[in-house]
């Protein structure tokens, strides 16, 4: 009998919202299985992976990081989180002076946290254009804003990003989303990103309703995106237009569940924006088992497990005999 | 520094949420990790795992099981889909007879088709109290019949299994619930369920919402269950009562959101029906980032990758240079 394991994988035809989730999964079903990546150690504890040419620019700050075949550890001798976040900030900093990653072109002066898992005390923070650089755990918040319009049937607000936005400019996306910055919850960025972006009053933002997450890990020529969005339904009166009030937002449009479709499968949509459109039309049941025939794992694909990649990866070193902090 | 790479983790306490999750997921985080598990080939793809105890018995079989150190290969003899699932019931009643599994004491005489992803075609068919010993992929229908109630506010209809059930009888359940069988596609299941579980009638079945799966991976004595669950909503009038029409419920009662919180943590409710509550309670906004902290986990188990996970251990077998089909 000859080798045919995966014969019967080709038997059905991946669907196009399949083939979506594997572009927003680009890393996550290819880089990650190649194992080619390092992983990236802070106190004794993997936080993240770093890439070849990474670690070629990394390796010349020897007193910060120390480089090894399958890991690259932040100096131990860093005590505390503040003592970790000043000595990686530093190092960026010269290295988007060197212009040597288009990231750091888009360096925000403001940071996320550097933990394995969402619920771990955070060892050390770092500016967000960098975090792609060591593939750490990104969070945001996502509102999705719809309508059950008496005419149209449900129908949703996208936004279109501003054209001088550093990412994804003139790309269409969700109707807000914000990642979520050092010392902001998860409620109080959706309230702040729902105000500065749409305009959302605490009146209309009463019917916040959270449902879930997505989870997805990307990689593009920026870097690496491993990404957790916590997701929020808002139903708004029929009347309500969003206005923008921090530049960030080109237009806002109302559109109905099947023309969102189409936005999402164009190449117009910021990637990383579809995981949570998706989701929303799952649950509410535009996507369903009768015309998505893959629908398991479609499901599978909107969550998959970042929170335990790490602590996986952590353990696979461990077996494999290698130390994980020198 | 002393290996302090777990150390992060401590921080957190689990949730009771989490801790149900652990439970619903005791393979998935324990008996998978260790790998003692034989993957189980047929026709050169991997479709399940089997565990030492069930091994022993199939190498009494070796006209039609090949049994090799990481493996167990169906004879690949068996031409076809009605020769492959002839020959392993004819083991299978066998066992029975002799009295060898738990598990097949509750002969069903109704069949899952085995495959890899769920879109695959399927390579046999098995009875449903067998699948366990295999560790093959099973698929079920819930509904969450709930109503939004003047007063209470969002209730949910559970079920008291019947006490004569084979499988946890008495025990608190989702409103309906069942297997998907052979022959029977997702919406057709849930209808039927639907009418036989609880009398949904048509017309009350028009608001039925798909709102996506849940999936995970349970071991009990009986064997083991990697498990997708297709997920509906219903929302139904404050005045509806669902009755049984095939004796296998004991009662119905209809909940507060949080009595269903206080019955899936109490140890009367059947732990693989806890995932489609969770998830209901997720979508829902009941449980939410601000009451639990390790929300992106509890999600994420949820929805683990079933779909992929005998397609990379397939990727595994060739990795250590084994022969999948001999």
């Amino acid at each position: 009998m000859n080798d045919s394991s995966t014969h019967a994988h080709h038997h059905c035809t991946m669907s196009k919202f399949l083939k979506l989730a594997h572009k927003f999964n680009s890393f996550y079903l290819n880089g990650l299985q190649k194992k080619e990546c390092r992983a990236f150690i802070v106190d004794g504890i993997q936080v993240g992976l770093v890439q070849a040419t990474v670690t070629i620019e990394l390796s010349r700050y020897p007193n910060v990081f120390i480089v090894n075949p399958n890991s690259v550890t932040l100096n131990p001798a860093f005590r505390d989180y503040d003592e970790r976040s000043a000595n990686i900030e530093s190092v960026l900093k010269e290295m988007k002076e060197k212009k040597l990653f288009i990231t750091l072109k888009g360096w925000r002066d403001e940071c996320y946290e550097v933990r394995t898992m969402f619920a771990d005390q955070p060892l050390l923070k770092m500016d967000r254009s960098a975090t792609c650089l060591f593939g750490i755990c990104n969070y945001g918040v996502d509102i999705n804003g719809y309508v059950n319009h008496p005419q149209k049937g449900l129908c949703i607000w996208l936004q279109q990003r501003s054209l001088t936005k550093q990412t994804w400019p003139g790309k269409w996306d969700n109707m807000v989303a914000g990642g979520l910055s050092v010392g902001n919850s998860v409620i109080h960025t959706a309230h702040k990103e729902g105000e500065e972006e749409a305009s959302l009053t605490a009146d209309l933002m009463k019917n916040l309703q959270s449902a879930g997450t997505v989870s997805f890990f990307y990689e593009s020529e920026r870097g690496l995106f491993p990404d957790t969005e916590f997701v929020f339904d808002l139903e708004l009166p029929p009347d309500f237009v969003p206005r923008n009030q921090d530049n960030e937002v080109e237009k806002f449009e109302l559109v109905t569940a099947s023309e969102t479709v189409n936005r999402i499968l164009s190449p117009d949509f910021k990637t990383t924006s579809c995981p949570v459109i998706i989701d929303f039309l799952i649950r509410h049941g535009i996507i369903n088992p009768e015309n998505e025939p893959r629908f398991p794992e479609l499901v599978e694909l909107l969550h998959v497990p970042l929170q335990s990649l790490y602590k996986k990866c952590d353990e696979m070193l461990t077996e494999n005999g290698l130390s994980k902090a020198q």
